[in-house]
């Protein structure tokens, strides 16, 4: 029998987990909460998900045409599992509420890692969160980095680490945040939180992090030095994250891509949905090996990067599957991921 | 028997034009020009599409791991209908291999209208390109204001025009345009070339244009005004634009969509293809009527709002259809327009 | 003997004020009210400009290094005249605080109409602001609109007037305001409220405005539509508006400059004060004229067009002089506008 | 007597180093060569600087209503030195020209080095451009590094370096050039051509340098890495950075200045000519020492880095002055640097 899962907000994440969630069959959604009723309570309504929303707001949404399925509180009761989706810094807030339900939740990166018993990315912990009742997935920026840190780590040992983020401003849909013609240091001071943030989950990786935000909507992009423990071949290393399906490898000479809004373009191209890129796109001529030092590019697609690790974090959370190779082989095929 | 379909470059327009033609069972696909071994190449090769090249490149293709299926001469002489979709101003060189080969055209908005026989927007003008040779489907921006103005004329006479277009600087895959922080006229004179442009197909038109590009890849804006020959209502004009499909009437209050990128959120999260929008986006609360004069706002998406006048124009120049209303519903229905 | 002036708030147009004052020779500038000890702070340090403070923030700036010359209070005390500068909307808060003081006020655009007797711009009614206590000068926009628009009325007559402003989305200076790749309506409805403000000015005017937000930080653009009422020759017009000093008529075909950015670097490099303009920058190009219609296009740089407005009013509300011409002459060749 | 000096081209950097020649006793400006008859020629005739011009185009600017002082070979023959800011690899072929004049040039980094016998920095190789007859001064980027890492070099030594090197799309006044919505890597590939650009000045320099491209036009930004020969305090370095004064130390904390916007805005507000700002400006939190590493991240103003570099090399190459720190000094005070 399905497990039943319930979408607590739907915004650039939750939207991406129901439509995830509606492509797994070990799953069946319970419904999404909505708070205001905009254009995706429309979209939610059409495509048969049920929605549920506040007892205060239900008047709300029937003024405006949309009948809910209920009340947010008999989403929680129903659910197995809760995906909290919700602005940065309310999933702390939405926590007392799912307390009382006796629910097992994943948080997502805006919250603080104390909200949950562990931060999650699955290359690096998958069998830490096998039955834990809160896991925290952590953000699109720290799950780009430990996707290819643990990896490393794992096959030549990673003794430091140096990432400078070049963040986008904002999501596609948000028109009110900037900078519009500026570079922002931010923080500005060095380190930036992404290396703690990366320690919260790999407390043994020795990381500096630094980070700007630049005017552009589509992508991260990340610089990555890695000192390892041994020489390695820049072959061997693109073999190794090739066999990860997580990773893209941008052949820039041969395709022409060399940028992020080319990725995105791709993504249209082959049809992904919403234009998603679920893996770290690694620029492959920007792949450069002295002795033990790697250098790399890479680009992160915040709003779906994230997106696979909340899938198979659930079979660990509810103790569906142990071998988490298993799970990435289920999650990435359902999605699409290195095809 | 279907009618086979050359498509000549795969840029913006070009591989949107392949991928209609894919979904209409009327229409076979012979094959596509393509021109250097980019992405889009790896792309077409993968999703079973015949690649056509220049004789003199068809080495340079078969060293990237591309193998055509052959010269494009050949593409061009199996075909019973051709799409120029070259980079605007090619059209006319290559015209002269179309006739060689004796098949009609259909040319896009970035030829100079002599080009063709007529320039066409299905509302004005589908009888005129009836068993036309050559056909000139005019630009995203002519397009979006002949639609509703020919609807306009059609259902209350227009007596003057006034449109003031914000024009995206750049498609979202072109790295290399700018503005980067300016608003640039262009051109810096009163009136554009776009009002001489509608003329081209409703010579009937009184209208004065003006526009100014901005540093954003979405979509254009148009702010028109019209005085029209009698009195209008502001429902009934909502009514009438919404009978005919190819008008997104959007509700910004209700909805919250209040801007071209939250419009493509939407077309994203629609799960349109390559999250385009055919329609005209008419923003419902800015149509404001004074008597006889209307003003709006409406969105007009570059990338992909003269695909369907694309495909109607096929079903005239063939003589296939005479009646315009079945032709517009065969190609909505196909893309989706108006759903 | 000068008058003392009082300048609360020292953002972008507090600032400004500052500077204008310290160059006019009518006027004694008795300090600044500033809220954080920024670097603006240290910068006013330096130049010997006196600095006041919130009783409650005294601290805070010694401890960074800066003395204040007083608390706020006292400066407000000592002044014949207070700028309020503060950011929009503070400044019916401030207004009670003013009261207690007894001291005329110059407001700015962000306020309500309703925080003063009259909204104001020089050239449509100087002399209603003769000996009044408190005086809002209208915003950037509505500034650049009424000069153009209070002119033509004087001279031809305005029968009906449009404007489709096309604006900034956030100053050089704030890093936080967006939209990063999108055109907004703001609002979405037609009309905006552009064409009521310049009415709280100019009773009589019949004006539609409708306005869009685009991500450039350096100007406004705006494009104008007017119905005069007798036909005018566009030679006169612009005989008209070289006459008056607040217009930069741009010759784009001999300069050039053809975009907010090129005017910016014309400010630049003929070393206006921090590249401002002060100008109505008008593209002669656009000017156009059928029979009694006229369109134009003009950049308005928010930054500074309301500067010399805020000269001027001071002039009137102390009763200083009655002749509006020869105030803005003062003003003028003060700033250098029109040089 | 002052050295007579001509300046061929008048762009972003051609007119800098005509006002810095303005400002210099030591120099007399015989004159600029002119291209074409802009807003430029225009501001520099009313300046009063001769503007010069190529024999073909001599009518096109007296049409224009400029008076030119006479042909370019002339201004080159009068000169005793040239400094070429012609458009990026133009430099070349004016080289021909300058030969048969036999004078020194001053070229600027959009050239090969190979047109030079020395590519220069002052902080690294003052006195190797003595007598020189042609000097390469290295693009902004390259200033940027090479001030500090020769600085670092001579107080510390430099094992290895890192930039990893955050360019502005374009200059302000340039409105064709993109990326408008988009991170470009430029190159797509690891190394960047700067650390190789470094090393034609500093050879003894091990660094490798990586580099994007941004939508924004006011400052390039760094990210720099540095391992030394011996471990450093911070206050230490910041000491050493202070004592030069073409590094201005960005207290953000206290400031509030965290990003190119606001030093932008500062410069404006300091009032710099154009908003100019010379000097590297290191963010001092985000200075970090570990040991024999360091972090920091500097903004580059691209615009106005190069011109003190400009102003010292020509004391070099005429032999005027063989001390570079009493040559310093003369450049900073005139220009205000460090001030
Ligand atoms: N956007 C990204 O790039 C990104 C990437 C990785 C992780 N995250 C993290 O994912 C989380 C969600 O971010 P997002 O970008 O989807 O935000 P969002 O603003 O796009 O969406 C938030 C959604 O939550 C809803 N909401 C409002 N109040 C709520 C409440 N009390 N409880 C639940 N939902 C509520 C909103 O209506 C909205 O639909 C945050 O923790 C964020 O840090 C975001
Ligand atoms: N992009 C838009 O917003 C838009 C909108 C409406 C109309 N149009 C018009 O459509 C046409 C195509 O524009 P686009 O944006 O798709 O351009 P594009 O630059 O995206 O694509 C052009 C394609 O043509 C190929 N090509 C190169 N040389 C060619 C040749 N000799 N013959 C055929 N193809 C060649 C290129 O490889 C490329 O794939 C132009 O006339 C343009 O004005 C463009
Ligand atoms: N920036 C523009 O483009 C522009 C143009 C025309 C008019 N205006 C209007 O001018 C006014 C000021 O705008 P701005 O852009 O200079 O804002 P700003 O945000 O740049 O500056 C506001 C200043 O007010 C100070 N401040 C904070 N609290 C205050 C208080 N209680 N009292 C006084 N000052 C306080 C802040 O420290 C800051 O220095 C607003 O009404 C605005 O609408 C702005
Ligand atoms: N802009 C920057 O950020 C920057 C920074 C450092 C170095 N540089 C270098 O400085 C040089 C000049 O760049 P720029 O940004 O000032 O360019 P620019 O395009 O702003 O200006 C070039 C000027 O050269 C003139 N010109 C045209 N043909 C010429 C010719 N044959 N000879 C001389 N001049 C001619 C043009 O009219 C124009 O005035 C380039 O080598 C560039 O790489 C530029």
């Amino acid at each position: 029998m399905p497990v039943k899962v319930a979408v607590n907000g739907s915004g650039t994440i939750g939207k991406r987990i129901v439509d995830s969630v509606l492509l797994n069959k070990d799953f069946k959604l319970v419904g999404v909460a909505k708070y205001k009723p905009d254009y995706q309570a429309y979209l939610m309504i059409e495509k048969g998900i049920p929605v549920f929303v506040p007892r205060d707001r239900a008047g709300e949404f029937i003024n405006s045409g949309i009948e809910p399925s209920g009340y947010i509180d008999y989403l929680f009761e129903e659910a197995d599992l809760i995906y909290d989706a919700s602005p940065g810094g309310k999933g702390v807030l939405n926590k007392k509420i799912y307390e009382k339900h006796g629910k097992p939740v994943v948080f997502q990166g805006g919250e603080d890692p104390e909200i949950a018993e562990i931060s999650y990315s699955t290359f690096c912990n998958y069998s830490d969160a096998i039955n834990k009742k809160n896991v925290r997935v952590v953000s699109c920026n720290t799950t780009g980095m430990l996707r290819l840190l643990c990896i490393l780590e794992k096959e030549y040992g990673v003794k430091k680490a140096l990432a400078v983020i070049i963040r986008r401003a904002a999501d596609p849909k948000e028109d009110n945040r900037g900078p519009v013609n500026s570079i922002l240091l931010d923080p500005p001071e060095i380190p930036s939180h992404h290396g703690v943030d990366a320690r919260t989950v790999a407390p043994w990786l020795n990381i500096t992090s630094a980070a700007v935000v630049v005017p552009t909507t589509l992508m991260h992009m990340q610089f990555i030095e890695v000192e390892l423990k041994s020489p390695v071949k820049k072959d061997e290393v693109l073999e190794v994250l090739g066999r990860y399906r997580r990773f893209l490898l941008i052949d820039s000479a041969r395709t022409g891509i060399d940028s992020t809004s080319k990725l995105m373009e791709l993504a249209r191209d082959a049809g992904r949905m919403r234009g998603d890129i679920y893996e770290n796109s690694v620029f492959i001529d920007t792949v450069k090996i002295e002795d033990t030092r790697l250098y790399l590019f890479q680009g992160i697609h915040q709003e779906s990067i994230v997106i696979p690790e909340n899938m198979d974090v659930a079979y660990a959370i509810l103790g569906l599957e142990h071998d988490q190779y298993r799970v990435v082989e289920k999650t990435d095929s359902l999605l699409g991921v290195g095809s």
